[in-house]
């Protein structure tokens, strides 16, 4: 797989995951850093969530609860549209987010639900 | 569901996942801080783990998560461990790390792959 | 001590600790999670705040801290109100971000000063 | 070198890298608590930056490194604002956060690197 | 006050807090930077800890708290000491952890237990 | 540029920063899990590290800076000697960990300045 392969697998990915507008929005970083916007693209979805062995929804489990942990909320939003998107359902996500309570606190787990309620809201 | 009969439901969660001894030497907490204990078999196991709506191994993905974002490496082989006991295969728990090293950096997943290569090692 | 026994008890709690005004506000989480709601009162005001040994304002002292440390900011102006209202001082609270400035570094503290200074302000 | 020489020296040091009305905001710090601002100004800049032995931009590239790290994206505009200043260049900057997406992982660099496309933006 | 005040009033605080072994032994930092020493006795204990508006015992609620939050449990074994000498209880030091518990999740506070324990035995 | 050349220019990158045994060392991965080791070695040093536009120099900068900020101890020595293999001093390296101090706090920069002494007492 040559870098351009890898790019294509990327987006390809990506689309199964979230919307072409979204895809529209996060694209604006290549005119920051087109270099950046190939890593994310082609290392982020073309090698890592692209790779066999674990499914996308359980992929999403991970980064949901890794962006909770780290407190990274700015990016919550976006991965709990795409984790519905690939098949995780609102309860699942309610149930990482308290799992998530007991491993890193109440205040992160807190602001995390708040995000999923509105990502819920903005769906009904 | 009062104090008792959740403090029994966690023991029974944790008997699912993971062996008498080793319910033996976390269970020496108990001698530090008797109601510290209680919380982590009764809230813990009792009313996070026990919940119904995400299965154990799903839990343990959360868990392993959140244990390698927040660099909590010396409860990582514990939960390797009972994550091999609920159903998550070798495979998958590399596939976990490889996800991570995108969300947490290559340094934290590094050290998560050490011990998990390990574990792996003294299980054969 | 049962459940709902823990909950009246959590309620009770936060009485002590926070306005009716602000109860009815963060309440808003049982519209979302009626269980994460459940836990938050039931378990984090009536099975931890509500605990002899340790008084509210040294709980406090302990919130305040682990929320700066964290980088937990946008509860942080939630816990100065409740740290205020069970017997901190304003100058009391300078002094612990102060103390913190040296154990997390100036980007947390100078950021928990900004909010403080805040909360001070609407006070008057 | 006593407080007051310290102050100075801070003042200065802090000249070089911010414009004064940059100084002017920050030093609103003064009114919440006028020990801090001066320990900020005095141990920060006077005590930490104005040492010889690395370069200004050297220390801009471990700041704006650690704020990226530890999430603190509120102080990070200010740091890119500073860098630029004391010669590191747009290009620099782009490295650095790239740099970091292999360390702490794409969510935080990603954040960085919106906040930097802003800054350099604004200077056009 | 100078800078050579300022280390004679951390010491002298210092002295307060842990024993002339401990002294010692941290003391050995002056051997890779004497710089870095001096801001440690300087700054920390001089500039900080010896402040007013805040007694000794509730800067380590403060101290302890931070570094259960980002898991500098190397450090953790010497400043429950020093609680332990500036006036706060074992059951004190247990209260904090619990506290914590909900605040930064199970697995730190865990692991500040279990140092905790360690602390106590040795006492005996 | 395919997967094997980036493979192939991040070992030569490696080779610049670190001695054969060590690179022996880190290679053991591979036995756990191959695919990550080609992350490391391709996407880590053959698309990062390899990047023209910031010297190798400058990356530990970054590197060792966002180790200490995030607390990966572990990984720190092994940057600290890459940094001394292209080019920082030991005295960067001090002054690298005392600017952190400003910026994470004294426990990680403690613990930092420690490993760093161990490292320079070796080479001696």
């Amino acid at each position: 797989m040559n870098k351009e392969e890898r790019y294509d697998l990327g987006i390809k990915t990506l689309k199964k995951m979230i919307s072409d507008e979204s895809l529209n929005t996060i694209g604006n970083m290549k005119n920051i850093s087109p270099d950046f916007w190939d890593m994310i693209v082609g290392f982020g979805y073309g090698e890592v969530y692209a790779r066999e062995g674990l499914s996308l929804s359980k992929r999403e489990i991970v980064t949901i609860t890794s962006l909770i942990t780290q407190g990274a909320f700015d990016q919550l939003e976006f991965h709990i549209r795409a984790a519905l998107q690939v098949g995780l359902s609102e309860n699942d996500i309610i149930e990482i987010i308290i799992q998530c309570a007991a491993y890193v606190g109440f205040p992160k787990a807190c602001q995390a639900m708040i995000i999923a309620g509105k990502v819920f809201q903005e769906k009904e």
